[in-house]
Formats: structure tokens, C-alpha cells, sequence
């Protein structure tokens, strides 16, 4: 008996009945009583070894993790993993993690593959001039990205979130709340999400009849130290009357950089500017970790690390037949940091 | 020719000949041309699956990651991961990440070991009643610990920064400022670091004769939303003549809370509450990523992740022979959020 058929018996879900068995408090005791007993009596027992050796599977997916002197990897990457962790637990899978700088990054595909040593990868932060996508495929490993490349039409399983909707439905509330003059402090625009981001600000602008070159872009790593430099270039004895009156900006890490400037200029938020931040839910920095609280767009990363397990791991065992794009809305969750557009002055 | 050779050869050390291989950017073109140059004339050339086939070994180091919904990974493990990544690469190691509740991290061990899926593990978040290091000692697992046990005299490998020594400095200076009411936001107290910076605190206080009693404590996982509270519950509505003149902080991210907590008290920096952060050098939050830069307890947890990965190496390879106890000295950085105590008001 396995996971799927001791599931369908008790009429419960496989994540129920993997948690009740591997003791998550967020199930019932009664629910974990019954669950119990039904292994216990259908003989089922997670057995990973005895399966990996029955498969032939490695009983890993991978991961090429950028290196390099010059890389910082985003804090945000501890929640992806949290994610990922805790779907990978329930199938009996570890994660490996192979180091790369990026030009030497297909060496390391070529390696993985040639080791054996997992049974798919996973493809996060997805460029422009994405290559990787074209070498799994030669290489023959199963794989999933996280993001996508910019074009649809490549037919391959990923997971993303609706960064141009995001960022349409944000710049959309501050032109509707009178905003015209809007500075948008971007990711490295050499990573798909943050072009698709600038495209749905973009598209709200131009709805409401203003150009793109209207829009003050401005793409740098996502620091604290960044955000507050670009909008100390953006305020610091800027003229009111033709400064931003609104600020997008790309993370909370990024928000955090750009308070403490408008901080420091005696600048306020909302009254003299509208700041609308990308929240990727991070429990160590909420939105509310701000002494006026921020309209942000909101997905959970966490959750796209537990999804990017889940379908990866079906792919390999052969569950998700046709490979499926699947694009997550974005909530926009109005908070104290957004208000009507000063008026002209 | 092995990368010892051909180092000794060309009179370099290791690293720099494998950066130079490897295409790091901080070697000069001159040494990258020699070590190529040599590399091709002794037919020297990395070639990990062979190496691996040969030697037995699988080529990976593994960490069991702690996973659950009520676990959150510290942001800064991806600094770790930076550190150990680049170190990893130069030895042709990957990391394998095993996930595991607290519950079943035995089970985990057990798996890991069974399946000869690594050639070492490391340990880190060292508890107070440390089960693990007894355990894979008993597996045979070839190991390491970041941070240790309670029990100095344990006899194991491990890195630690001395952060009883740092918390003593950061606690003195603040007594030779003339601040006699301390209040702490530490970390979670089941965790050996937060008790060893507890201890330098009590033993700088104590050679400035004051009792355990008189230091204001709070252990707490370390988000912003913790220093936040905590400092509200330390400084709201509190009378000026009891309240604490200077509050120590486990981390950047505590530190956040705390000063957003003391702005919108109208409490200023150093004028009326002296801070002290540890800083474990974050690129996406710096200390002088504060309106009053902060003084800091430092230490780079990506060095640690590098040290962590080259030990275990060597500890897996035999040319660590004895096991090593490693503990950094760790920095006071003294800038703008310290000065004198408040006279009596």
C-alpha cells in the first residue's frame, strides 16, 4: 500500500495523510488517531530506501546554486527553502545542492547529470538569455522552473507569480488616486520577473495616456543600502512640483532603503509620497514592521518553494504528464503608505 | 598531478590556484594565465566523478534542514550557504539538504548515514541539551558543528564565533559609558549561542558590581517583530528614572524593531537609549543602513560557511586529523547609536 492509496481509503488528502504521519501539529489528534491505525493495519510504511533501490531514483532533486564573490544570495531564498523543505519531507526527498558561478554553470548541469545524482532540477531567477531551459532538455533531466523565460510559447512546467498583474494592478491605484509622476525602484532587469514588472507598469500607464518615458526606472540589486541611494537621488533636493509622487519598489529589503531616505528628507508617507512594495511574506520583516504600515503586492514565496517541490517530483515519477505553466495572481494589499497625489505645489 | 602539487609547484596556495581554475574575478589575468598555462602542461585537470568512483566517496556533505510550520530559517543561513557554496566549489562538493522536523532529525541521521548519501555532515543551531553530536558519533558520521554544545570539553570539530566575549565587550563598553540599567533582546535561550552571550553580559555587569537581576532580559526568536514589541513593552509609558539607558541586540533584524519602536517613542540615539546590535554582515542590511549608524558586534557568518565547508573537507579526507575546537574573536564596531548614559532624569 502506498501514500495515494492509504489516502484514498481514509478519504483525506495525501498532504494530510503524509503530515498526520510525520506529526505536523496542524492536524487534528482524532484525524491523526484514525490515520495512524490505518497504516498501522494497511501494513503502510514510508520505506525511502528500500523504494529508491526499487526505482533506481536517486531520491534528490537539485539545485545549482549561484557562487561567487560577487553573488548575494536573497534572504528571501530561506523561505523558498522552508517551502520546498517541507513538501520534500512528505515525499521522501533531499534537496542537493550544486555550487556554480554562472559560467560555469553548464559544466554543472552536465555533471549532475552525468552523476546521476538526482532525479530532477529545479530553475530559479530566470534571465532574459535563458539557456538553461535548452540544456536540461538536451541533458535529458527532468526539470521545473521557477519563473519563466520570456517566451510562453516554450511548452516546459513552471511556477510563477503574476509579476506584469502585480505591478499593473499597483501603478493602476496610484494613477487612479491621481499619480502621475511615478519612480519604480527595480530588480536587476536582466531576470525575467523584474521586465515583466516594468511591462505592467507600464501598461497602467499607458491606459491613462502617459508615455514610458514618464516613468522614473531605476533596476539595482534588492539591498536596503540600494533603495535608500536611488531615492535619495530621486528626493534629495529635488523640486516638489516635478519630483515622484509615488514610489514602486521591488522588495522590502529595497523599502526599507527608501523609507529611512524620505525619512531623512522630512518627507511623509503618504501625504508627500505613495510607496507600494512587492512583499514576498517574510516573517522576519512584515509590512507592518513599518511605523506607517505598506500597501504591498503579495505572494508567498513560501508557498512557490512547497509548489516547485510538489510538481517537480511529479514530473519525475511520471504524475504531471503535459507540462503546465502556472501563473499565481498577486494579491494588492492597500495599507497606510498610499494616498491621494499631493496636490500640485 | 593533484591541485596540492600544482600548487606547490607554482608556489600558490590552493585557493588561489583553484580560483584561478574556477574563473574567480579577484585573481589577476597574469596568475590565471600561469596556472592554466601549468595546469594544461601537467595535464592537470578536475575531474570529480573519476576522483569519486576512485576514492568511495559520494562527493556531497550533507545538513539536516529543520522544517515544520512554525519553523522559520534565519535569512542569514543564505549568507552561510554563500560562504559554503564558494568553498564547496573548490573542493567539487555538493551540498545535500536533508529536511526534517525537530521531532524526527534522529530518524533523519539515521537515513543519511544508512544510505552513504554523504562523506560528512555538518551540525549548527547547537542546543543546550545537544542529542546530535552523540549521535553521529555513534553513525560514524565524519562531522562538524557550527556553533557547540554547552560541554567545552566534548572533544569535536567546530567553529564558533566567541560570542560570550563579544556580548562581555559590547555589555563593558556601554558600563564604561555609564549605563548602569541594561536591558537584552536575545535570541531563543535553548540555543547555546544566546546563553554564551547572556554569560558575557552577567560577567561584564558583575565587575561593575551589579546582579544578574539588574539586567532587563528577553529571549526571543529574532525578527523585527520581536524587537519591536520588546522594546515597546521596555520603554512605553515607562518612567525615564527606571526605564533602561542602553538595550543590547541579538540581531539586525531585532534591531529594526527596536529602533522603529524607540522613533516612535520620540526616543533618540545615543541621546537617550545607547544600541548595541550583532551584526553577522548582512549585504541586504547594514549597520549604516540606519538614520544613527549602529554599533556592532561583527562577524561574517559567510566566512563561517566557508571555514565550516574547507573543515569538513579536510575532516572527511583525513587531513584533519585531531578534532579542533575554532573560536573567532569577534569584532566591536563602534559608531554613532552609543554614547554616554542619560544623567539621572
Amino acid at each position: 500500500m502506498n501514500l495515494k492509496q492509504l489516502s484514498e481509503l481514509l478519504h483525506l488528502s495525501q498532504t494530510t495523510v503524509s503530515r498526520a504521519l510525520n506529526g505536523y501539529p496542524e492536524v487534528s489528534a482524532e484525524t491523526r488517531r484514525r490515520v495512524l491505525e490505518a497504516a498501522q493495519r494497511h501494513g503502510y510504511k514510508a520505506n525511502s530506501n528500500a523504494r529508491k533501490l526499487a526505482t533506481g531514483r536517486a531520491g534528490a532533486i537539485g539545485y545549482v546554486l549561484p557562487v561567487g564573490r560577487n553573488v548575494d544570495l536573497d534572504p528571501h531564498f530561506v523561505e523558498f527553502l522552508a517551502g520546498l523543505g517541507e513538501h520534500a519531507l512528505m515525499r521522501e526527498v533531499d534537496l542537493s545542492l550544486t555550487p556554480a558561478p554562472r559560467e560555469r554553470e553548464q559544466e554543472a548541469y552536465r555533471r549532475i547529470a552525468a552523476s546521476r545524482s538526482v532525479d530532477g532540477v529545479y530553475l530559479s531567477s530566470m534571465r532574459n538569455d535563458e539557456q538553461r531551459i535548452a540544456l536540461v532538455r538536451e541533458l535529458g533531466l527532468p526539470f521545473i522552473a521557477h519563473g519563466r523565460a520570456l517566451d510562453p510559447a516554450a511548452g516546459y512546467g513552471f511556477v510563477d507569480i503574476d509579476n506584469e498583474g502585480a505591478f499593473f494592478d499597483a501603478a493602476q491605484l496610484l494613477l487612479q488616486l491621481g499619480h502621475r509622476r511615478l519612480a519604480f525602484v527595480n530588480g536587476d532587469t536582466d531576470f525575467t520577473f523584474a521586465v515583466h514588472r516594468l511591462d505592467g507598469v507600464k501598461r497602467a500607464m499607458a491606459g491613462h495616456g502617459l508615455p514610458d518615458a514618464a516613468l522614473r526606472h531605476h533596476a539595482a540589486a534588492m539591498t536596503e543600502g540600494n533603495g535608500y541611494r536611488l531615492a535619495m537621488a530621486l528626493f534629495r533636493d529635488a523640486d516638489p512640483a516635478t519630483r515622484p509622487t509615488a514610489v514602486l519598489s521591488a522588495s522590502m529589503f529595497t523599502t526599507l532603503g527608501i523609507v529611512r531616505a524620505l525619512d531623512q528628507l522630512g518627507l511623509k508617507m503618504p501625504r508627500d509620497v505613495s510607496v507600494i512594495s512587492h512583499d514576498d511574506v517574510f516573517p522576519f520583516l512584515k509590512p507592518d514592521s513599518f511605523t506607517v504600515p505598506l500597501t504591498t503586492t503579495r505572494s508567498s514565496i513560501r508557498a512557490a518553494g512547497a509548489r516547485i517541490c510538489e510538481r517537480l517530483v511529479n514530473i519525475i515519477t511520471g504524475e504531471e504528464k503535459a507540462p503546465l505553466g502556472e501563473i499565481w495572481p498577486v494579491e494588492l494589499v492597500v495599507r497606510a503608505s498610499t494616498g491621494p497625489a499631493p496636490r500640485a505645489g
